[in-house]
């Protein structure tokens, strides 16, 4: 039997790997359209923000050892470009030997996302840069290291818009943060996300939301960005507009689309066409909270769905639960976290949410070192479920946000929450962790 | 109606200001053996660790505020030693007044815990002291203040002996820790005990497991502590070697005792005699993983207790689900923390239990500054269900915690466990939560 993957990151080597272990005997090959297999994307900020690393450190297994170790074909620089699902046959372009075809008995689509490029006049100037895959990492090293960049303007102020602020930020780079929607992490509500714009603020960063970008132009040695009344100037612009699911040649093979224009899957992983699998950032999941298909293109997810196609491939039975939406990143002296539903997603859905904003602290009562822990929850109306909360603090918030991921799992009612028995300690927080806190408050709201 | 409750810490207070803000013309009277109400006990350690600090900096709210804003009668120094529950009346000795006695409607015992006297030739030597309620406090205050406390000796080996040990090595003292049962920290695993006693050895304490100790003698200016060959000198000793119930005079009265000798009561707090509630750490509570009484006596059990009964008292329907066994505390460098059952409480329950240790990381690959995190996780291998996990590290691992203990709440198997949206980010942790990896691992393990 071969098993053909399309996309070498997290979702296809996962399964590679796990199908190699049930299967000594699999024939497995991956085709990967860049020369980076097996990589830490999410690291690629942290690394930038240090003028010695190198992207070669996240790296979390390179080629070679896929190959030696666990004999699976690993065709790097191959990028495929059509799935003939009628044949099993997949076929596309190599950089260096040009055009190649391969059947396949099983398929696994894990060909990820790619930055959205807004269609802008100067989108295309030389400084304009994405991060999304290693090449990219390493050309913003690379500009980083030769031109001398004092000056940024990002693009978008999504969590990669942060946390590449924060790194610019760290090799003494001014940065600008410019958007068109108004509103910083408008999935939190204000209380909360005021405190990381009053951070931004604290930390020199220019921050300009509802600015419609016009035009990118090249000055002389430096990149001027014109948002109507508002012109800045930069040595480098990076688009961090936000992701779209690599699914266009699922859709031309007649693969279903779902949520977000992300390749529709089962539970199971399996698309609508048979030997069809897709997992990571182009497969769509189920949100655990709604119980609806949605795209949530984050590395746990892949990593899990990658193991569950090779189970499925090994003959298992897999019913993956889904996301919760569970995401978490740090920006300067700030963790901000996320589970479940925002307000608006609650309404859209369906629900009828409540939710309350508290105020807690980080450690327990004259304990030194505190500092304060706010927690947006809400619930439904009607049924009493929990649906979500956010968070932000400098200490404590990104795993606390996991007791709020499992209640949601178990579509533990904000009242069922709010009796379970979590962890206190004074160097930890106060007696009332801040979202039992959160959650007696919503309890009381709503009765 | 005439709601009187004896003990003025967690549950007692909690109880008497939600009481008063359910029903503002209910006559509330709190009867407390000390001079002291509503402090945080659990904060002792840390306070006593710093010298220019004050212990009534651990009072959460002080006697008067309770009386002048909330008009809730406190009765310091009066300490109850009889119920009459036929006259529905109590009676006791105040410190400056005498006999007194009081009418009840309703009864909510709150009475705590008290530490551990083993009966030992030397233990009421001065210098020979404990450390339960903010009493002990300044009085270990004030000893190491006044005497030169080079070298202690602390008797017990369990969260308070260890935040206390630390507190006392930052004062500059020398600290030996003994107790008689060989081990340390039995409830883990030795993988991850064993980093505990490597941090306490690294910090120059003395360990001394598995020394039964036969007398306590004073010699000129010191103690010496002599437990068969082995011989300890000190300028102090402190007796950290757990805690009973005082359950004493609610049994002389005719209310059942449960758990470990706590006043038994039911999923509302009461007692098996009608308008008598128990709650706090004089009293028992379900265990969410084996549906039986335990008594765990910890801090936001007592306050959630006494939330209870105040919401009994003003005629809601309350049914607190109970118990995790969730701790955490700190020790030098390290979180230690577990939420569940133990490997040999599991097997007392009559679970078939298996379990894995796993070694992670607490940041994601090849992010900086990353430490190792080890978890131990069990379950049943009958029904597949998470039944616990203990947890060491530097970093994260106190609030990972609580994912685990909501798990336990719902009753997860590992599998369910395994499949939950945790939060990831490069300086958090791994793409999969140490949590995750041991559930992995465990699965695997069961398989």
């Amino acid at each position: 039997m071969h098993f053909v993957i399309i996309g070498g990151d997290a979702a296809g080597m996962s399964a590679a790997s796990r199908a190699r272990r049930h299967l000594p005997e699999l024939e497995i090959t991956v085709f990967e359209k860049t020369l980076d297999v097996s990589y830490s994307a999410c690291g690629m900020p942290y690394n930038i923000a240090e003028t010695d690393r190198d992207m070669a450190d996240l790296v979390v297994r390179p080629a070679e050892i896929f190959k030696e170790k666990q004999g699976i074909r690993v065709r790097t620089g191959h990028e495929v470009r059509h799935i003939d699902a009628g044949k099993k046959e997949i076929s596309g372009v190599a950089q260096e030997t040009g055009f190649f075809r391969c059947t396949y008995d099983k398929l696994l689509v894990a060909t990820g996302a790619s930055a959205i490029r807004p269609r802008l006049p100067g989108i295309d100037l030389p400084g304009v840069l994405v991060l999304k895959n290693l090449a990219d990492g390493r050309r913003l090293r690379s500009f980083l290291k030769h031109k001398s960049v004092k000056r940024a303007v990002i693009i978008g102020m999504g969590y990669i818009a942060l946390e590449m602020c924060e790194a610019l930020c760290a090799r003494g780079v001014h940065v600008d943060m410019v958007k068109p929607r108004s509103g910083l992490l408008p999935w939190m509500p204000r209380e909360l996300s005021n405190r990381v714009r009053q951070t931004l603020t604290e930390n020199d960063v220019g921050l300009y939301d509802g600015h419609d970008i016009e035009e990118i132009v090249q000055e002389k040695d430096a990149l001027r960005m014109v948002c109507g009344d508002l012109s800045l100037t930069a040595d480098m612009l990076l688009v961090a507009a936000g992701v779209h699911p690599n699914s266009q040649i699922a859709a031309e093979a007649g693969i279903r689309l779902g949520a977000g224009g992300a390749i529709a899957v089962d539970k199971g992983l399996q698309t609508n066409l048979v030997d069809i699998y897709a997992a990571g950032d182009c497969a769509d999941a189920l949100h655990v909270v709604t119980g609806k298909p949605v795209w949530v293109p984050l590395a746990l997810r892949a990593n899990r769905a990658g193991w569950a196609v090779a189970d499925r491939i090994a003959g298992r039975e897999v019913s993956l639960d889904g996301v919760a939406g569970t995401a978490v990143f740090k920006v300067f002296d700030l963790e901000v976290a996320r589970s479940g539903l925002s307000l608006e997603e609650a309404r859209t859905a369906g629900f009828s949410p409540e939710s309350v904003v508290i105020e807690s602290r980080s450690r327990a009562h004259a304990h030194p070192g505190a500092s304060v822990i706010r927690v947006h929850m809400l619930a439904d109306r009607a049924s009493g479920r929990l649906l979500g909360a956010q968070m932000v603090g400098r200490e404590g918030v990104a795993h606390r946000i996991n007791a709020v991921a499992v209640a949601l799992h178990n579509h533990m009612t904000v009242a069922g929450f709010s009796q379970t028995d979590l962890a206190y300690a004074p160097p930890f927080g106060p007696v009332w962790d801040p979202t039992l806190t959160a959650a007696n408050q919503l309890i009381k709201k709503m009765n």
